[in-house]
């Protein structure tokens, strides 16, 4: 099933070009009250949800998915965590001045693992967006890169997962843009400009994937191709990766891993139109534009 | 006022060596629905919920302070910001190789304003704890260091918010310590730790703290005096922290922002006993003790 959130706070199963409005569904959705629990509210309930999601569907007003505004349905995670580095061939882009800023090569120089050197880093919640958002450039005169990336939506929290568990704990796959303004400072900080983290098209559910350790994400910028590989290039793996950060943090229900991004990324400028996709996962089109204060 | 979650979730007003149950405040924050709102439920509501508590602070029940286990206020940010070597001394005690890992002293070289270079780093918010959780080494083979700062909780958020405006959006402070992993991997790694954030004992409301650029805060370690300074000798303040988080993303009610470290960090081991203190803000016993799988 692919799960997405459109016109804001709408409920939406896209099949072929159309979206089914099941938004009826949320109905499931306890309301929460004080302390917090955490993890997103929809991983939270999804088993109940999904059954009223197919309750729902039969009697669901369609919708041309062209004509909707895509949101990320995952906006509130405990936490998004992402791989550095995670492809060999754009480690080796950390040689371009424009990425290495003097740093990032000589920290990867002979490092067959980044993500055993650098760990995990974080990227603000703030930052989520839907592909419909679009991304707004910051600052214009830093150079912003598009990183396309697979990502992993955990179904099942735990702690200490051990990696041949690992894939029980996933409830689902999207595609992730982490957008970067290059530079020396912390990952966490260049990474988590708001806009700067797009969740989407929608979710697809795991039984939908058949290996996700083998489907091809790619990217184009106006048309020009950009990014294309294989999850199956990733340095470490999704299992692992799993095993990683449950080794340092809880994993809570719809806890985002952005498993790294392959070569080819680069700047992007306001105007530009990014295309993301993945046969797996869907398409979807990102706007980049200027920040307006205020707007 | 001095505002605190105790034996799980009760919220508390603390006075002296009392704190005053005013549980029932909570039931003017109103239940959550989908989609989840930015921010943590205590702030976002933080008017509403101030009238309330005195409303119920006059028949409220007493307990001795010392009897009750202390939980972190703030559980549900949108995100935790902390800004690194953001003390001239403790950026100097990045030479000690313990710390520098053959980067970070490298790093700090002829920097000024290390927060500049750095940028301000995320800590997971799934690595929040109270005072009376206590902290778990997870990595005992590794360094695990104490670090005590000063804690500003966002009562108003914000996108660029200018520093001369800065402290309007500012509801109270905590101390808080920055539990941290040695080594060369992102801050926002080895900071994200389960249980290595703590915040308390509680907040205390802004009007509170005639001045938060000159406080003194400490930490002893076992009652041996490790870490004091005055908020003074920020590099970076309060407010310019504010302006710059905010230039890059918006901040929420409940955001935190760790203002750094001062000098004096070092490790703990299990069975540690971390006293962290400030005139203005209370004093905190926090317990070290090794990560259990399973507890």
């Amino acid at each position: 099933m692919n799960i997405c959130r459109f016109n804001k706070d709408r409920l939406g199963v896209v099949e072929g070009d159309k979206v089914y409005d099941v938004s009826a569904a949320l109905r499931v959705l306890p309301a929460s009250k004080w302390p917090p629990q955490p993890g997103d509210p929809i991983m939270l309930h999804f088993d109940t949800l999904k059954r009223a999601i197919a309750e729902a569907r039969p009697s669901a007003t369609a919708h041309a998915l062209k004509d909707v505004k895509l949101y990320s349905l995952i906006s509130a995670p405990s936490k998004i965590m992402a791989a550095p580095a995670n492809y060999a061939l754009h480690a080796l882009e950390a040689k371009d001045p424009g990425i290495s800023h003097g740093l990032h090569d000589k920290q990867l120089e002979g490092v067959a693992r980044p993500v055993d050197k650098l760990g995990i880093f974080l990227k603000s919640n703030t930052s989520i967006v839907g592909p419909g958002e679009g991304v707004a450039l910051k600052f214009p005169e830093r150079r912003n890169d598009h990183e396309v990336e697979l990502c992993c939506i955990i179904g099942k929290g735990g702690r200490d997962i051990p990696r041949a568990k690992a894939f029980e704990h996933i409830a689902g796959y999207c595609l992730g843009l982490d957008m970067t303004v290059r530079g020396a400072e912390d990952r966490s900080w260049r990474k988590s400009v708001d806009t700067y983290t797009v969740f989407g098209p929608w979710m697809t559910t795991a039984d939908m994937v058949k290996d996700p350790s083998n489907v091809t994400i790619w990217l184009t910028v106006n048309g020009e191709h950009r990014q294309k590989s294989s999850t199956a290039a990733l340095t470490v793996g999704i299992a692992e990766l799993i095993e990683m950060c449950s080794s340092v943090y809880e994993l809570f229900p719809g806890d985002v891993l952005m498993t790294g991004t392959p070569e080819g990324v680069g700047p992007v400028k306001p105007g530009d139109v990014m295309l993301a996709g993945c046969a797996e996962l869907g398409e979807m089109r990102v706007d980049v534009r200027a920040y307006k204060p205020g707007a």
